[in-house]
């Protein structure tokens, strides 16, 4: 393994000691057992991530990684690629969706343009990317081999940013005119699956639309030789992939290396989420999923990877969001975890 | 009508002109529309109930009603009825769970015993009951009319008490060994469903305790002429509720009729909910329910409802827990509904 191959690295485990002493914990508190569901198995996966007793989901960092695609020249989604760039900017000015969460959640926000069409640096937003947009691949590889290390580098940089301030939790979302075709290309190929059968209305398109999309993506997966055989994950980036996604898979698999619980959002941060593992399954541990979207491929993706999200809200924003509105689950189970009396120091008999 | 028949006063509805507005500034936010899910339509119902454009769930007031049924007698439940007088004192010193939710949320928590077995007033909790306990439902009916008039009239007082403080949302919540078996009970009687149907594990039942539940439900039904014909919900909770159920059912009438909106908990205050549109349908608008629990029979309630809770966490512990917890998904749909930019604000461009 060379340092370039940074991403197979094993990533550490959870604690198994910490997490047996928060079952326990939680068999003693003043409740029946198992009576708190999810959010008693959460609190012990957390106990057992963070390897302490006492988990904790205060601070939150926010990574959103944003790139555009090729493939909408193929008329994939029913809004413009300008739209990437004109949200990047309003997601530092404080008014998309992400924002408002991130201010409410008092977490850290920061926007990363992992490969959009920007030809500038925007203000307050890191540019990492190796180029502007992915090429389309219903022609071509959507990336080179290094323009993908580059994106999963960028991922794992952004990670690396926020380790001094040592969140308990990270939330990675997403922003692309197109990335539920290249999340869904990604998808198929890993997955074998029919691209109809994982396709959705991504930003809002009708059953025409959909059809399309689908043509396409079957269309790239024939032409790039993806529809059989094992499938080598950094292979279908490199082929139908975006930046953004191979940043998410980095970020994924860095954040796992150092030991930092991440929530995973949608659709797309979900089939990033699958490669990221198809790449390095000890990262798995590390990842939580935050919530089912309506977007019709996530529920595929989600099974694939035996994920149960904590949310099922209908939700197909993007941005992070959903992960963003799993936090305070987090943060409550957590508190409960640590704060409820158990039935000793509240003198509350137990079954008869 | 007389006073004593308040609970039959109509409920003013939601404004259907602020919904309107609120619904005209979900679609120019800067996000696809309906991309949101159900928390576009939540912050769209919010701001009909409360009459304004800028819906709010930061005031929010919790309040647990506690009851203890004669019908544990016949081994309904896993836990000795002490145990509700003792978890009456774990809420008020803050170690149960609702405690804990009650100040991560910075909600207020007021503690009705509305009936329990307590033979002098606890500490910090408010006394008001007209008996220790129901009588055993499945000898004699649980409570006289003017007793179930009392518990339906503590829960107007409950919510009379919170109003000056004008909460955006009331959280309600139950406490009570053996109150599944009377939940059940209502709400077999008003859905005329077999109680093997819709009787589950309570506080941590096996099969056989469950079989035993269900056949001591179906006998009083039979008992009190329950079983057959459209059932009087008055009759139903005087023969087989409990004085926390009726509470409950009084407390979300009041807060229907004086503009309140109502977080409903789990099986015990759906339940209750049942019984509160039974008695008052117009009540139905203001109720919203926060999540599906594990207990059985909670599916059967919500439909008959046709509610669609918030979460679904295998929850079965009650307390309001459940409600509580969907707290910060009403506040961050608040938060996303008033201060997200819209289209023109952020010049971010629409569909092609």
């Amino acid at each position: 393994m060379t340092d370039a191959e940074w991403y197979r690295a094993a990533c550490p485990g959870p604690c198994p000691a910490k997490a047996k002493e928060a079952e326990e914990r939680q068999a003693s508190l003043t409740k029946p057992p198992g009576s708190l569901g999810v959010l008693e198995r959460l609190a012990i996966r957390l106990s057992g991530l963070q390897q302490t007793g006492r988990p904790k989901a205060d601070k939150v960092a926010i990574l959103l990684f944003a790139g555009d695609h090729g493939v909408t020249a193929q008329g994939v989604s029913p809004y413009p690629s300008e739209v990437t760039v004109q949200m990047l900017q309003n997601f530092t000015r404080g008014g998309a969706a992400i924002s408002v969460l991130a201010r409410e959640l008092n977490a850290s926000l920061e926007v990363v343009d992992a490969g959009s069409l920007a030809e500038a640096a925007l203000d307050r937003v890191v540019t990492d990317k190796p180029r502007h947009g992915t090429r389309d691949f219903s022609l071509e590889p959507a990336l080179t081999c290094d323009e993908l290390n580059h994106g999963l580098a960028a991922g794992r940089r952004a990670v690396e940013r926020t380790l001094p301030a040592a969140p308990h939790v990270l939330v990675l979302g997403e922003m692309g005119i197109g990335n539920t075709t290249s999340a869904a290309a990604v998808s198929a190929a890993l997955l074998k699956i029919a691209p109809l059968e994982i396709v959705g209305a991504g930003a809002g398109l009708d059953d025409e639309g959909i059809r399309r999309k689908a043509g396409v993506i079957s269309g790239a997966l024939e032409r790039h030789g993806l529809t059989e055989g094992d499938a080598d994950p950094l292979t279908v980036l490199e082929f139908v992939g975006g930046l953004e996604i191979a940043a998410l898979a980095g970020a994924m698999i860095a954040a796992a290396q150092s030991r930092t619980p991440v929530l995973v959002d949608g659709f797309i941060v979900t089939a990033a989420a699958l490669a990221a593992v198809r790449i390095n399954p000890s990262c798995r541990d590390w990842l939580i999923f935050s919530h089912r979207s309506f977007e019709r491929g996530h529920q595929i993706v989600l099974q694939a990877l035996e994920a149960e999200p904590l949310l099922d809200l209908r939700l197909r924003l993007g941005e992070g969001s959903g992960a963003a509105l799993a936090v305070p689950l987090l943060r409550l189970a957590c508190a409960l975890h640590s704060n409820m009396a158990t039935f000793e120091e509240a003198s509350v008999s137990g079954p008869c």
